[in-house]
């Protein structure tokens, strides 16, 4: 049951696809404020708040602000209250039951869950619709919300491959060598990924001529040993004289444009840049069609980044800033003085107020960036997926996105942004995965081995280890960093064997994925979800992955293993090896369990089923038709895999097939 | 059985007090190269690495590299390999034994504990003495250890009292608040700090004449409540004209200087300042007796501060980066461009280079700060502790330090500075502790709640409730956060309990303090060093403290228990406040237990005691002559408690009196 109510003058996100008229009266369960613009509601002592995606902190976010306006800042610690992409979407559950709740806006909307008052849960939004929703359990509540918001992205199956990417790759035998790293070290990969440096001074849809002097021979080349390129897409487009995308879409108006009505000049990678508006069909149109250059040299997948959109700085704000250096010169400055200096060059990058000082020309007119903000990486990504539909409609693309709203889940992925080598980011990585579940988005993974910062052998160990249960499955580290390749360690065996069991799990995880698109059910699910009634199924670092398995990967450097608390009895499994592992019925309990770094340990319910293929060197050369069964069955049992070969959008309709496993 | 050897010419530290002569022939356990500077030896899979004071990372350092280089940097994230002190002890520990190893050097060492290579410990250090130490096991060596550097700095009784401190009371007025808010909400309170904002113009040994007319008076009501007034004392001193301490030290030469022999000038908190020269024993002498202005209006305890020393630039670099600022005006800056602005800008504080342009006077002749570093704030610090001694020789002072080094655990305690309201910063709190104790420091704390950032309700209770057991008990916040001072929460009977319990434990932590510091033992230990055959006793989120206890604090938002390890058999104490608790014994092994946010929850070993007094509102109210004993004894037992006042240095003698507590 959902009840749309309207506050102020949304801007239309297109994040419901679903007609829903507006409800009448009041709405219930909150306090509405129309001048504070708020929206509040008790919390009892024992209500768990689920949701918001991509966000900091928990699975229950109870204790904490959180801020909805997307924000390119890779230094993610606990001050948080925002990152790179807005899910306003959350579940209040407690003794009394539970609802949801959809906060559909462009803008900026706050979420206060118990952190000013740690029993009132306050939401600012302006101009918005809230979407209340009623159901019998917290899985029938997001199910009614997924329907509303229309079918996941589901990516080719190739996709869910292990890929290699760096900001660092800076030519042709880099590639190469990448490819050549894992096929020595006997380690299976999908895809290699191109950061920035594949551009030719990182101009959208150009290739760097002496760098890859032939990318489509090269993609060719790596597509004979099974590796699909996957380059990078960022959003904003340098101001260069006699670059066609910069001067088409000058001459049409295709870009976001100041007060003054002329393109509004920002800093990225390029240095000026301008912004592609996005938010005009013509323009998304217009760039869309432009990753025609890169799908016409053999490029099956993309990741668009930069779409916050990031900005280093805005051409005004620098100058302004530079000035004040200027004038401190030869003088004695006194803290506030030289405060002053270090403020103004420090606050450049993704200023908020830049925000504000550019426009969109939208369907309903012309709006301020400020008051759209969060569509943005949406409606680049949207740009894509349309052009793909014209390209090759049915074929599946990869394609996913760095920033994100709702809405942006049906046309492709998301990877959860520029995160660290920190364990604490493993943890994080693991804790999102429902929460972003809940908002659409399936096709998800973090940078594997952390982005930022040098990793550790056993920091990467141990993050593959949850790793192979994502549908993105992508080590990345940035410019600088230690070699971070799985072949860049000493424990080569251990490195090859986890990567192996990945492509065991492989048909696991996109049947579940599949299933979960179609039905709008929630691939990664918290324990809590499952067994309401249990006080102890509240933990945090273990979750539920598809219908069979529950996980609980190991998250501290030096441990030996971890505990585990099974809500009923289950099965352990001790895998070394796609082929080689070992089972272990627990009662249910709490368990210590011993974890080396060579093996992954999770769990098979009781009643259910796992497919597991043999190892491969990659999805094509996974034999899908001679998987072995897992089971912790007492009667035969039905299992509903994919057997399709997940590249074309026409084949889901008979690709789900229910297969008997016996007892 | 300490063993010495020499490399290079080393500084003489003073870090070691005993007399030890060099060892003949080659260092063994380590392979030595001295064209490297490098120190290696393998580690087998079980080794451990204990130590190194004041650092990132676990109780086990296994699995990251670190460096020795006092950094005054707040953003304490896993990327960090340096903190605000060098405490170069260690103990690798495995299935073979354990040894020691101290490299006592004044410059920067690296300590690469299988980080490059999982397996291989090396340590990178130039003109160094490395102490290699073997016992019969981790405490012996310990013990052994403390032996040599002396007798760790013991603070008076009061200093155990809670504390309240923020960045940000500007005046009398807000420090008479703090304390009425505490008396009105039936708070216990021993102390309020005094931050930069008491002096005038941020001038060391200066009180700002507006805000604080008469801190002699102020000190003295505040004394009448129970109340110590603790000010802050800042490393680098105004230039400034007419400011006398200022004038005098230049006069006498007793700043640190460039190379052009004048006063070296860098950017702190007044604006162009320079720092004494602490290293020149007349300089030290004569910076410590300024300490005067305060101990004559009625202070007995100080914290020193920005003694790394923290710059927030020099004079020449600063003038420079405008520069590089002012060129870029007007141009379109490609990206190479503006990263040389923001780095000019971004990389003015603290500032490495420019620890090697200025020099210091010592007892060895004129060394550059750069090779002798780490001293800095121990030796600011010793001055301090050097004029207490001439000001009132038996009497005991509070004093600790930011900034540190081993040989300083003499003088004073430390607290581990800038610290940031988040959950991991409680846990690395803990880990931290052992450490410290290993290298000599045991009046330590962290800031409570977190320095940086905004806390939260459940945070500040949580961390409290580990709190309550390190002897520094200071609640800590930065300028601009949300309030911190417990009584500024809803759940105040809360905040009044568990202040209450850390007074019922004063008895006990006094105590065992003193006895650490007379018999050079870790009062905060790690399971393993008690269970050394136990592998589960690898455990990092338990420690023990003093003889009697184990502690297990909750630090996970939203957790409503943990798990703990029990060695042995243990009797789990459950407080409500220190005069309300259940006792029961748990048996060794795996348990879950529940913590709500208002207990606190910690085990009693078998055949030990603990002493309990009646909360109190201060510790001058303490009546440590109705004890309660907690037991889990089958026989009469004997505790060792403090009986003094805890004030003078004389009363300690005879102050440790064996009490038998029936069975």
């Amino acid at each position: 049951m959902i009840k749309k109510y309207r506050f102020g003058k949304p801007f239309p996100t297109e994040a419901v696809i679903e007609n829903i008229p507006e409800a009448q009266g009041a709405m219930p369960r909150f306090a509405v404020d129309k001048n504070a613009h708020t929206f509040t509601c008790p919390l009892a002592k024992e209500d768990r708040v689920y949701g918001l995606g991509e966000q900091v902190r928990g699975i229950n976010k109870r204790g904490w602000h959180y801020v909805s306006y997307n924000e390119d800042d890779p230094i993610i610690t606990e001050k948080r209250t925002s990152l790179y992409a807005t899910h306003n979407f959350l579940v209040v559950a407690g003794e009394k039951g539970a609802f949801g709740a959809f906060f559909d806006s462009a803008a900026k909307a706050e979420f206060d869950i118990g952190y000013t008052h740690a029993d009132e849960l306050k939401i600012t939004a302006i101009d918005v619709d809230v979407y209340l929703i009623d159901g019998e359990n917290i899985d029938d509540i997001v199910r009614q919300f997924r329907k509303i918001i229309g079918q996941s992205y589901i990516p080719p199956k190739w996709a869910l491959g292990f890929g290699q990417s760096r900001w660092g790759y800076k030519c042709e035998e880099d590639i190469r060598a990448v490819a050549k790293g894992y096929r020595d070290a006997n380690m299976p990969i999908d895809s290699i990924y191109l950061d920035i440096d594949y551009m030719e001074r990182y101009k959208d849809f150009t290739v760097h001529p002496e760098r890859y002097p032939d990318l489509k021979g090269l993609a060719s080349d790596m597509r004979a040993e099974g590796i699909h390129l996957v380059p990078i897409i960022d959003a904003a487009v340098k101001v260069e004289d006699g670059y066609s995308v910069y001067e088409e879409g000058k001459a049409n108006g295709y870009f976001c444009k100041g007060a003054d009505g002329e393109p509004y000049v920002v800093g990225v990678w390029p240095g000026e840049s301008v912004l592609p508006d996005v938010l005009s069909p013509e323009a998304r149109k217009w760039f869309g069609s432009h990753y025609k250059v890169l799908l016409d040299d053999g490029i099956e997948g993309f990741w668009n980044d930069m779409n916050e959109p990031a900005l280093f700085y805005s051409k005004g704000r620098l100058h302004a800033a530079l000035e004040i250096a200027a004038e401190a010169r030869g003088r004695n400055l006194v803290l506030e003085d030289f405060n002053k200096v270090t403020s103004a060059i420090g606050t450049l990058a993704n200023n908020i107020n830049d925000y504000k000082e550019f426009y969109h020309e939208t369907p309903v007119g012309r709006v301020c960036h400020a008051d759209v903000h969060n569509l943005y990486g949406y409606n680049m990504t949207r740009a894509a997926a349309e052009y793909f539909e014209r390209y090759e409609p049915d074929k599946r693309f990869l394609l996913f996105s760095r920033s994100s709203c709702i809405g942006m889940h049906r046309y492709g992925g998301i990877w959860t942004g520029d995160n660290a080598s920190w364990w604490s980011h493993l943890l994080l990585n693991l804790k999102m995965l429902p929460s972003l579940n809940m908002c659409g988005f399936l096709f998800v993974g973090a940078d594997l081995g952390g982005f930022g910062d040098n990793t550790t052998e056993d920091l990467l160990l141990r993050w593959l280890a949850l790793g192979i249960f994502t549908p993105l499955m992508r080590n990345h580290t940035t410019l600088g960093t230690r070699n971070q390749e799985c072949y860049a360690f000493g424990q080569k065996d251990a490195f090859r064997r986890i990567l192996g069991i990945r492509y065991s799990l492989i048909p696991y995880l996109y049947s579940e994925l599949v299933k979960c698109a179609v039905r709008g059910d929630m691939m990664f699910r918290p324990l809590a979800f499952e067994y309401p009634s249990d006080k102890r199924a509240t933990v945090e670092d273990q979750i539920l992955v598809g219908e069979s398995l529950m996980i609980c990967p190991v998250y501290e450097q030096n441990a030996a293993g971890r505990y585990v608390y099974l809500p009923e009895d289950m099965k352990m499994i001790r895998m070394l090896a796609g082929d080689d592992y070992t089972e272990e019925v627990l009662p249910a309990g709490d368990h210590y369990i011993e974890v080396a770094l060579d093996e992954v340990v999770f769990f098979l319910r009781k009643g259910h089923v796992l497919p597991l293929a043999k190892p491969a060197k990659n999805t094509s050369e996974l034999d899908e038709k001679a998987l072995q069964y897992v089971k912790y069955i007492d009667r035969d049992t039905e299992y509903e895999l994919y057997v399709g070969k997940g590249e074309k959008k026409s084949e889901l309709a008979g690709a789900l097939k229910k297969v008997t496993v016996k007892a």
